[in-house]
């Protein structure tokens, strides 16, 4: 059998509810999309619980989930994400985190937990913590955008089960503590990295200059969303030999796409907002169908302005990607997916766990009646309701991937 | 986000097939019912497995799974939920039972299973049973209506699987055997207990004034359907700290509502039967929103016909819960969802695995584009097919109470 390529196209957040400025029509169906109309008119559509019904996704777990991973099974915390996100390596059996540099005064208590928003000279001050050792384990830090940077923890008996340093709030730090015996060294080790990243940061004349300037001192790190990587076989094993990439303007997804062994395609323009190159990211993802069995293509901004409650720039921007994709019509022998990683309603202005509707076409495949690509259509779509950790197999299956089951 | 709250309304055996009698419809879809039509048609349909497909639910079991539970994992028996909706309290370790005062001979010969439907001084009967210990394990037993009663083991090192001591038929009782070596001591224990029942019962004046009116006595008392209460998080644990209220007339169901974790609302006139009132119950739960993030209205009545084949009954009862929706229709900022726990078909006169239609409608949500609730209609909904086990944690999703899982 001819195998096919596979374009995974997602719409971060796109899927909706009905808006009243859309006279009860979501973003999706106000929105002109001739584009994805025409491939839910040759394909087939459905709706797709991503995580499982009733599950809120977040962004990671439900692009664990669109790469055929069980997020239930696998997710510890977003910690290394992030950290692969900003380029570093993290290896199975590292525990990661996000990190803020913020202030603390003499008796811990967080006065700002951005440290001012502080946006220079953080490589120096995290040049100071990366390399340090304690009890052995290995402390691999790096600066971020802004306040941010990641964190990763690499040793022996390292485990991400463990509470909170960071209040959020602007009181005393809180103390790590294991809540399984595996453990408590993580959470002893966290304090102790916490405790030194004030001694160092403190005294450090990126500080002392910055308190002279009367700018709060970015005097200690506050690590959150403590991960280790899922301890799962790359996307590569896990599908049957397909080699993919990602082209994702986002950190925290492209450094999902990274741990799962997806190749980063960085395009330039490629802003992870609303400001992105659509038509750069979407010729990339083209290009990359020459030498990739599977390209996972990951538009940010119409969850931004979901979040926002941003009705017309969501439909605005949807029929911008729709616009893009007209040379993705012309692609031969390849199977072209369109869905939503999760829902953002303008109303709800967060994610929630209404299900999204997807759309799969490819030459020679079955079609149904389907005629437009939106959450109402959706619902009568041949491909009924699906799981999304389920659809990467029935893309790679359709595309003649897999191999016979029995005999 | 702002959060809602949610009714879900249970029409026991509501479900149905297409009945002769109707010219090839179900009861539903002969039945007037605009309020149902209209909620279908603002919302979403879809259909329903309570517990899988070809599995015939229970009343227990099927309650179970719309609690979110699955009840193939949890439910042992019906004894705990019939114990508790007798008005005793069941604990975790409890095995319970339902039972009958029956009469026997002296050859342990069942002569009347029913002690001649004894109906008076039962408690007395009770009473003499209640308290006692065998081996360390505490007898708490307590009548019911009629015949009827309900026993609790409650003590160290029980199990709940072993087989029946009541034959169900004019015969020598059974001896319980334990199916699994972890239940030999209850098996053992409802042995003597039984024996001892005979013993205490043969002899109390309650009896012996029987015996002198010509009647049967009231000198054992068999026990069935043994159970514990499942090992789980209460339903306020396992769906994110909701307070939830059942309004419900029949004692197993009350019972299971009330192991739960659920509150019972008892409504003046509620009798769990056709002569039940409605428009009570429903008033009841709309005042009972107020104080609650979940209420379950149940209607037992389509049951009842259904067992019955009464089609006219059935169409009737279906008819006036309707009405009785009308001020329903009215709440705000609340997600109803009408269902059955399972069909009982008039043609089959008993449960079977039937799917069941189920329709969901919120403010903002999405629909769909049905406009009838019925079997039928509901086919093409745009919940398309879920299980009972997942319908609570859709609705407490849409409610907006489920925390994101990820970032």
């Amino acid at each position: 059998m001819d195998t096919m390529k596979l374009l995974m196209i997602i719409c971060d957040g796109m899927a909706d509810r009905p808006c009243q400025e859309l006279n009860g029509m979501t973003p999706l169906e106000a929105a002109e999309v001739p584009n994805m109309d025409s491939l839910a008119k040759k394909g087939q559509s459905g709706l797709m619980d991503v995580i499982a019904p009733g599950i809120v996704p977040g962004s990671d777990t439900a692009h664990l989930a669109l790469l055929g991973y069980d997020p239930r099974k696998v997710y510890t915390g977003r910690g290394p994400f992030e950290a692969a996100g900003e380029g570093l390596e993290v290896h199975k059996g590292d525990v990661a985190f996000r990190c803020n540099f913020s202030t603390v005064d003499e008796n811990m208590c967080v006065t700002d937990r951005r440290a001012g928003r502080i946006s220079q000279e953080t490589d120096k001050l995290a040049a100071a913590l990366n390399g340090i050792k304690i009890e052995g384990i290995e402390i691999i830090f790096k600066e971020g955008v802004d306040h941010r940077a990641v964190l990763i923890l690499r040793g022996h008996g390292l485990h991400p089960d463990i509470t909170e340093i960071d209040p959020h709030e602007l009181c005393k730090i809180f103390e790590s503590k294991h809540n399984i015996p595996e453990s408590k060294k993580t959470a002893r080790i966290l304090n102790k990295f916490t405790k030194m990243s004030y001694e160092i940061l403190s005294q450090h004349p990126v500080n002392l200059a910055r308190i002279e300037e009367g700018k709060p001192p970015a005097n200690i790190v506050l690590a959150r969303g403590s991960g280790s990587p899922p301890n799962v076989p790359s996307f590569t094993e896990h599908h049957n030999g397909l080699k993919g990439a990602a082209i994702v303007g986002i950190s925290l997804v492209k450094g999902l796409c990274q741990v799962s062994g997806l190749d980063i395609i960085d395009v330039p323009g490629a802003t992870g907002s609303t400001d992105t190159d659509i038509n750069a990211k979407t010729e990339a993802a083209i290009k990359a169908l020459e030498t990739y069995d599977f390209v996972l293509l990951h538009f940010k901004a119409p969850d931004l302005y979901g979040h926002d409650g941003d009705v017309p720039g969501k439909v605005d921007f949807i029929q911008r990607i729709d616009e893009s994709l007209e040379k993705i019509l012309e692609l031969k022998n390849t199977i072209i997916c369109v869905t939503a990683d999760h829902s953002t309603p303008c109303s709800a202005k967060d994610h929630t766990a209404d299900s999204v509707p997807v759309l799969i076409y490819g030459p020679g495949l079955r079609h149904d009646s389907v005629e437009c690509f939106n959450e109402l259509d959706a619902m009568s779509g041949g491909l009924g309701h699906i799981r999304g950790h389920e659809l990467m197999q029935m893309l790679s299956g359709l595309a003649g991937k897999n191999p016979k089951f029995g005999a």
